[in-house]
């Protein structure tokens, strides 16, 4: 069996302006980057009489089974392509770090996937890269400014702003900084996040315009003054110099399907510690440019769906016309508690417990109002018996569950999906939010876990509960949420697969990202850098002299 | 006065297929980035029957007065072009850090730039940024493998390898990291350079191809073992992983000038703390494409130029055929004891003492038998009396002294010197090394200070002694030494100017860099990592919303 990498660098790959032309774009809003990526400027002038319909992939709790959402993104796309309807894919980017430790990249796999795999998995198009220059010379430029005489007066105990690198790296996790005597600044503590958690990649993917990220860049909130004031980025007087670092990663990316199927990469993955979706201005163009918008959100609908529709939806002013919900009967049984090991076995005991996962992430999304189609992401494996199952639980929700084949097919495989994804867009879906914008930081916190998580109820630290109190002065308690949880578990303890009930959610510690316009909620013991395993990934990637690459997956 | 960026932002910019096509590249031997850049992959079968004329640009010790070495250098490129000469350029990609910080970038000025000039100094096409990514990955590499219970037996006190970004950041000089309890690493201190002086930016300006890129990688010394043995990449087991990471940044960069003459821009920034001259690729496509190859080496003849000839002439396999030493009456009168505030008024007495700096450098170019015209980038108070005194001062060693007035006039404010440049390279010159590949560091080391520096001697630090006898047990004693000193002075005091004499260099330690071949030599008080000033460029950069860029210079 080939693997991704084998099939993507084996691909028949068209050029981007062909691509282009494809999507009914004009040659002066490309901007090519080599012979198969191009930056898209789409004309402002341009106005479309009706959007194109949005489908949102979501998918269970993800488990090391193994779902693959953006597999059967691809291949459904590729499938409405293929049924003659105008379509386009509007993905997130993936992250270096996990690329070089974990779980490889975020471009699909086998006949569903989008090119060219190794450079997307990679630098891209550098807008991650522009990110993490632009948040570290904030970082820069908030150290010297207590350097050189502090006249902000920053306290250097209370800068909540850190410094981000896109590199797996836990050893980055705590520091101290400015050692090494008076001419290397002042000595404080600090850290690192992976750039992903970076505000800056919030900024990015809400951002309408570039005037709209700067004025959200002036708005970040760096640190305290010995008031206990907040200090700006506009403070520190380099949001100009930032916007300028920007300025071309605010434009989304434009590459293409394996079929030739135009797709928009463009920001947002971990959608566990961040916001976890691509950019409000992909996913506008995309409608702009087609009949079928294809999107999705990172790992389940409890963490990426939940912010698709309470952070994202009020900016991009559209609500999913159908929420695709993705899963394996392997990562089904896995959730029933049947062993990795096992997975190969039927089991049915294991798939009827674990269910009760696929059918709290779809209740999650129909609590939007959202119809729902389950996808069953197919393995060679899986049982007549242990399938019926999966789609009488999807029928007790009245949602389809769906076969598709599409690691192996592309888009033939996901046929009857891109039926039955038709048939419901032409339901009219009506948009009920979760909460109100003047709802309490609380009352937000608990309609996520009860009506979206399926707990009971959420306890806030004594820090949290303070910071809310000093929040209320700056009138920023009543931001949306960002929740920080495990992606693994509906709760945020990760060994509580399945879908555990009367659980309780730990909110230790909120970060404000002002310019973001939300509160991050840290829960649990949720960390925003990862660490390597220990044997990464990169010490199975290669290149030879020709340039082929191996073990990129 | 039109700013630089106003000049760049008004220009006709041709396609950088045309540019291309002017180069003589074909359309499959060039990438394009966007409208205005791309990579170059030089078809590996071209050959030419010769290679082009090689001029090497390089200066006095600079001045806080501005000698503007890449104005000339464009300016001269220019000027060969009018004349019909085929002419293409080999410059440096500037830092993002000091284009941020204090200096504005590196893309000439006036009607003497490359463009597009925003561009190329902030991300450019990413190179910097996949330096930094592959040098810090390899760091995340190294503390995991001591994480994972350290079975290269690192000694986490003798970890070489520090982290670097592409920032002014005296903050990130002196770091611990690692803390935070057993489940974020091992601590241990650290500390960040500027991404330039990684010795993946060596290995990358040095590197011949991919396979030598990917096995200078390997050759990476990041430690020691707690046996004092040397621990590599190689051993860490993601050298092919970072060789990935670079399979771009490694192609040359084509842009152009303003008047269209083709540009390479590719590497090299920081001859201070670094190698300092742009890739071996860049200048040997420059040679195999044009008849006239015009390239800069960083700062002083003494810094740069030193390196060019010693470092960078054995692995192009070509040495210059005419040294341009660049020089302004201003910086020359700075350098005779004229405060900064008078340069306006006439000096002869200035002039005559700081033309020893001028002296000093053409000398120490004329050591290598390269034929050396002079340059004086022309400013509007310089008298003629104090131009006699430079022109006197160039005649005594026998070489010629030029007004140019490439800043307001383009190519055209540079045609005698072009006249006089063509002139020379019709000259044989013989090239003659400054030291022998077998001689002792020691030797090599008092051969710089006294020929090129015109010092006494060079003392090393007790540590310094150490670790010669050290490298020695490894064969690494005779490589080619790299200097880390100050460009302000050609001693290793920043406050002598003119042309110190009798003075000795301190050498506190080395830093061996095996991959990039050479032993990097920290003299004085010399800094791997820059600080912001009190007023950092980038509170004067902004941007509104038509794209339109200010403050950048």
């Amino acid at each position: 069996m080939k693997s991704d990498i084998e099939i993507a660098q084996e691909a028949e790959v068209w050029p981007i302006q062909e691509i282009a032309e494809k999507a009914g774009l004009k040659t002066i809003e490309i901007e090519p980057y080599g012979f198969d990526k191009a930056k898209i400027n789409l004309d402002k002038s341009r106005q479309k009489a009706e959007l194109g319909k949005l489908i949102l992939v979501t998918s269970i709790n993800p488990t090391p089974a193994g779902e693959g959402k953006s597999t059967v993104t691809v291949g459904l796309a590729d499938a409405l392509s293929m049924a003659g309807k105008k379509t386009m894919i509007a993905l997130r980017e993936p992250s270096l770090g996990p690329v070089m430790g974990l779980k490889g990249g975020a471009t699909g796999g086998g006949y569903s996937q989008v090119v060219p795999m190794a450079d997307i998995n990679l630098h891209f198009t550098g807008d991650f890269h522009a990110l993490t220059a632009a948040h570290n010379m904030l970082s820069a430029a908030l150290d010297n400014s207590i350097y050189q005489g502090n006249p902000l007066h920053i306290d250097q105990r209370r800068v909540i702003w850190k410094r981000v690198l896109d590199i797996n790296d836990r050893a980055l996790r705590h520091t101290t900084i400015g050692l090494g005597g008076p001419t290397s600044g002042v000595p404080r503590e600090d850290g690192f996040d992976i750039t992903v958690a970076s505000e800056m990649m919030a900024i990015l993917t809400l951002s309408t315009d570039l005037m709209d990220l700067k004025r959200r860049v002036e708005n970040i909130v760096v640190a305290y003054n010995f008031d206990k004031e907040p200090v700006t980025a506009k403070d520190l007087g380099v949001a100009g110099a930032l916007t300028v670092l920007l300025k071309d990663a605010i434009k989304p990316n434009l590459v293409q399907t394996l079929a030739h199927t135009p797709a928009i990469i463009h920001g947002g993955p971990f959608a566990n510690i961040a916001q976890g979706t691509n950019s409000v201005q992909a996913t506008k163009a995309a409608l702009q440019l087609a009949d079928y918008a294809v999107t999705e959100a990172g790992f389940g609908a409890d963490l990426g769906g939940e912010k698709f529709m309470d952070i994202k939806v009020p900016k991009l002013g559209k609500a999913p016309d159908t929420v695709v919900v993705v899963a394996t009967v392997r990562a089904i049984k896995h959730h029933g508690g049947q062993a990795l090991a096992d997975l190969n076995t039927e089991n049915l005991a294991a798939v009827k417990a674990g269910v009760k996962n696929l059918q709290q992430n779809i209740k999650a999304m129909q609590r939007y109002g959202a119809p729902v189609v389950v996808a069953v992401n197919r393995f060679t494996a899986d049982t007549k018996a242990e399938m019926a199952i999966v789609q009488e639980a999807a029928e007790e929700l009245g949602a389809k569950a769906i076969v598709a084949d599409v690691w192996a097919k592309g888009g033939a495989g996901a046929k009857e999906l891109a039926e039955a994804v038709v048939e419901k867009t032409a339901e009219s879906a009506d948009f009920s939010p979760l909460y109100a914008p003047e709802d309490d930081a609380k009352v937000k916190l608990q309609k996520i876990v009860q009506e979206i998580y399926g707990g009971k109820d959420v306890v806030l630290s004594d820090k949290a509960e303070k910071q809310l109190q000093s929040f209320a002065k700056h009138g920023w308690d009543k931001l949306p949420i960002v929740m920080a949880k495990t992606q693994y578990s509906l709760s945020d303890d990760a060994k509580k697969l399945g879908a555990p009930k009367d659980f309780t959610i730990h909110v230790r510690e909120f970060v404000p990202k002002l310019g973001a316009g939300f509160l991050v909620a840290l829960t649990g013991n949720v960390l925003t850098m990862p660490g390597l395993p220990k044997h990464p990934a990169a010490m199975d990637i290669d290149i030879d002299e020709n340039g082929h690459i191996t073990g990129l997956f």
